[in-house]
């Protein structure tokens, strides 16, 4: 483990619990967690179980004894540390986005090519989300129209956040962009396919910041469909919210994070009296792990994506199966990032590059 | 129209609406308002277009070029004007409740047999709660196990209020019991038919009056299935909460006039997967009145059940077909907060009189 | 009145009201409803009290009996009727939007100079958006980061609409924009004040139709805000779906029409554990037009904000003051409109004229 | 640990994850699971980390090496088990209700005096639900008018399940009544303080069940105010749903465990036209537990408050504090239950008795 923040912890809660929800082929242990911080390195291994703590992570990359390496640490970090542990034949877990630019997400996507590797887009294993993915894939929302998605948080209308790493483009490469819209423009890859083009526009609304506060477009997909994104640190009222919709013409979904376990579906093909969007708690029965953690009517929380991502990942490997999100994955939401700041100063529509 | 207040003001928008949203084969003239506070009346009528006012409703019933009397005053004052209007062979149209009590109740029933009558339980005809009548009727819901209603409104938290005629058991009869208990067992007798037992607690609040604010009940119906109520002025937070839920064998209805123009769904025969409440948005297609007033997605308001009652009153007069609600539906309400009162004193359960 | 269709309904409704909710010092005569399909008209002409009907709006205008025109028809009539009836002297009060095109729209606002004029931009006077503005006025956002809105219908999943008069430019002039887009434009010009320039995507999912189906942009506004707008008629799963939201430095209001009697606040000076949206039902007390139409805590529906708009309109006359929306109010729209579609077709960002 | 069904599940969840959350002075082993099934046994062994499994609950209550018994199995044994424990010596924990029987529970309470012991409400650890607490005693309430509680599930409608343990009376002591009512019956007693007298119906709808299908009451508590409370394994269209309001002199609280992260606030000083139910997040800053687990804006789920109640626990134990709920509220709860049967059966209100 690479790193002791606050992902850090929630990527050790995954490790800790992913055996008590998932039959796993593997033993996992916890050797070595990593950081700048003794003390608060200390209490992060003694809390969460790591056997030993580090302060470099060549030294941890270097070691023999070491299967996975996980990078929970500042954007900017995350090529360097995933070259090397590519490099030294380690399975690869990063948080994302993947990079702070575009080219470092490219060097780190070549390297890691031919070895189990993992982004940590964990919103795609939200139960509500992969049902979402599901009702898609059978047909029920046909013909696609809009796919619109939200993201707002208010962490920026505090003047005193531009000091940490999260408002420097030095670390962070990007704003609002890389924190936020990379979640949901993920969200579109994975419910609506690739985007083919975009306009958008990048705003910083606190003065000497050099990242973006909030990051919008427009957006036409490959599937024909076209779409709206929005994501903003000055989302005053919004803690942590995420929504999108999609328009069919054969249904609608709609999905609001501050109700995570619920999913709206409508089906346009039922008698017009009836019709009307229903509120599916998605905690089964029948629905994306519903029997991996509690009985139907009981919420899952924040974590259990993760827990469920890392489950997931690591019954793709023993199978020999892909996993998704993967590097070539997040490499393409990068590019999405990559067309966004280049619009955002052109003022033109920009091709997305639709390599992988 | 006997009564300048509040109700009068709504009835009086029915009568001059009804034309517009229905076809009626009557034509209606506004002939005399008629009240004690003769400013307040002649405003009014030069308002509302009625053609004279009057302080002696005594004088507006004995005059012979006046078919319908609308009773919009207290409680207390519903027998004697009734009971004079039919004497005098009108039609009558009275507010709600039925009386200020059973015996009243019965009285007026029994006077006004023959000539066409109606009581303004005007919820009953709110497009949701009709499409809910609709969907129990065709079976959507199945065996009734449960019926349960509240109706809350927060005006008795105000101590100044005792003295206005609602919070006098000379002019009211009672407090929360027929003041808002009565429109929830309307809907109770309407959804779910008549109630067989009951065991009641009413509650008074406020020293010094001698009125309930709060009428609870438990509830045994004719067909098997059971309620509990709830009807109070000390609802702090409930400006007009009504909410309703039905749970039967094969799905569940749920209301809530906060958001009158919707009824939640719940259909059991679905798929496990995809069975969820559903927010039926009542504004049409093919939903009552749908085609009566706006488009489908067009809300209505407050005072279009008023004016559906009447509408629907005169077309079933002119058809000759029974119309409900008339005055023995609303002596069934009354049969029940008379039973209400019983229990609330004795403590025991009280059969319901089942008459008529 | 100039047209029978539904939007003629809906005005007719209010000139029938307006005088039973406002103190108007002025009395209102029905005198002639016009329009081509008789049968129609004659029967509009008795269900709302037309004394006349008419063929030929020409015939209607040239009357001297007559000193209000209001238009209810397809939106490239609006500049010819509008500008004879200016050039006649009469008050004139136009359906939105404006005109069919930008010129028109000048010559109209030219023309009408000097004379009364109303445009039904009806939102304004809901209470839940009168409310948001006045929330503005009196500082409570703050300093305004995001303004968005979305405005969508289903309309145009349904093939065989593409004949009305609404899917063809030569009688519409647009599409989603005209009919839906300008609806959230005027109420960003009310909440958030004009748009300095825009970047637009028009696009239109029906073969053979020459309007769009929907236009969306992203927007820079004059008070360095930023906003995205969305309106379709592919927004399948909503009838009539109006959202919006703003957030600034202080605080949130969030809208939804499906909510219409419903303000969402956030006041961000609250103490940090009691901080959150809250739930307005704006039916009073101290609301606006609160004790125009009924009781706290009673609905009012979708024709309301009609009746209000003429009833401002006849006391603003009365009185000699501005009105709001007239037809410069809506020329300004119209301008965004025409920048949409310029830079949807160019791919460019785009300046908004700012006269008026 | 005694039980390896879904509740033990829920359990060792919670010894797992305590000491990742909450500083514990105790190092805890999972010495030993108890259950009849043998290779269920050992699954859950093996999942969670138990070090042993064992048929005879005896031979585990008997061990030296045993400090802490915690008792998931059918009510009927919980006697029997809590009993032996408390005799042994051992810290007991207990799943709610505490036993199938007022004697049981009276005898339970009596041997566990002087053991650290627990009772697992869980419900009284939701973030949500200890912010309802702490706003009460802060006095934002005010006078105390109502309080009113459900409990539905639709369990029961499914009549294969009539064998169960849970629709037995000699395994269970009640249905619906153990199962959901104590739930809600113990919120009230944190958040409104006992029940002097009740008036209760208990109905089974499916034949030759002998426990309650449905338990619905009437109450008066001690501090003045009125309760409704309803518990339905019959709520088709409910999978897990408490509901509850509090309605006092300043404000009102309202729950719902579909969104178990929020909690309705409305406080009555507010300004009028300002004045509304505020849905607060509870999630942080400054609320319940929000260090605890995640970051302002992120959900907790149904496991949490488990941990959290276990945390607490153990924190107390270490200072010598006082702990809830114990056996002794747990006995008040079954006093409640035991009234309500009684009352369920006689029809007369009934007195519930206030020692402990």
């Amino acid at each position: 483990m690479i790193g002791s923040g606050f992902i850090a912890k929630v990527h050790s809660n995954a490790i800790r619990q992913v055996g008590h929800f998932f039959d796993l082929p593997y033993e996992l242990y916890l050797k070595v967690i990593c950081g700048r911080n003794r003390q608060k390195l200390e209490a992060a291994a003694s809390r969460w179980g790591w056997e030993e703590v580090e302060a470099d992570w060549r030294a941890v990359v270097a070691r023999k004894d070491i299967d996975v390496v996980d990078i929970a640490v500042p954007n900017a970090l995350h090529a360097p540390i995933a070259i090397a542990a590519a490099e030294a034949g380690k399975i690869v877990m990063c948080e994302k986005p993947l990079a702070a630019s575009l080219a470092d997400a490219e060097r780190m996507t070549e390297k890691i090519s031919g070895l189990p590797n993992l982004v940590w887009f964990n919103y795609r294993r939200l139960p509500a989300i992969a049902l979402a993915k599901q009702l898609i894939e059978e047909g029920r929302i046909g013909e696609p129209y809009h796919f619109r998605a939200i993201y707002l948080n208010q962490s920026g209308n505090d003047p005193s956040k531009s000091s940490t790493w999260r408002y420097q483009r030095g670390e962070a490469g990007s704003g609002a962009a890389g924190d936020l819209l990379s979640h949901v423009i993920d969200l579109a890859f994975y419910l609506n396919g690739p985007i083919r083009e975009l306009s958008a526009m990048t705003h910083t609304f606190a003065r000497g910041r050099d990242v973006d506060d909030a990051a919008v477009l427009l957006a036409r997909y490959v599937n024909g469909s076209i779409g709206t994104f929005e994501a903003s640190r000055y989302g005053v009222g919004c803690q942590n919210r995420i929504t999108f919709e999609i328009n069919g013409s054969k249904g609608m979904l709609r999905f609001n994070l501050d109700s995570m376990n619920e999913l709206e579906y409508y089906d346009a093909s039922e008698a017009p009296s009836l019709r009307a969007s229903r509120a599916l708690m998605v905690t089964g029965p029948n629905h994306p792990y519903w029997e991996t953690f509690w009985k139907p009517g009981h919420a899952i929380g924040y974590e259990h994506p993760f827990i469920a991502t890392l489950g997931d990942f690591f019954l793709a490997m023993a199978e020999g199966k892909p996993f998704h999100d993967n590097f070539e994955d997040a490499l393409a939401v990068q590019r999405v990032l990559h067309a966004v700041e280049q619009s955002g100063v052109s003022g033109h529509w920009v091709h997305v590059d639709q390599r992988g």
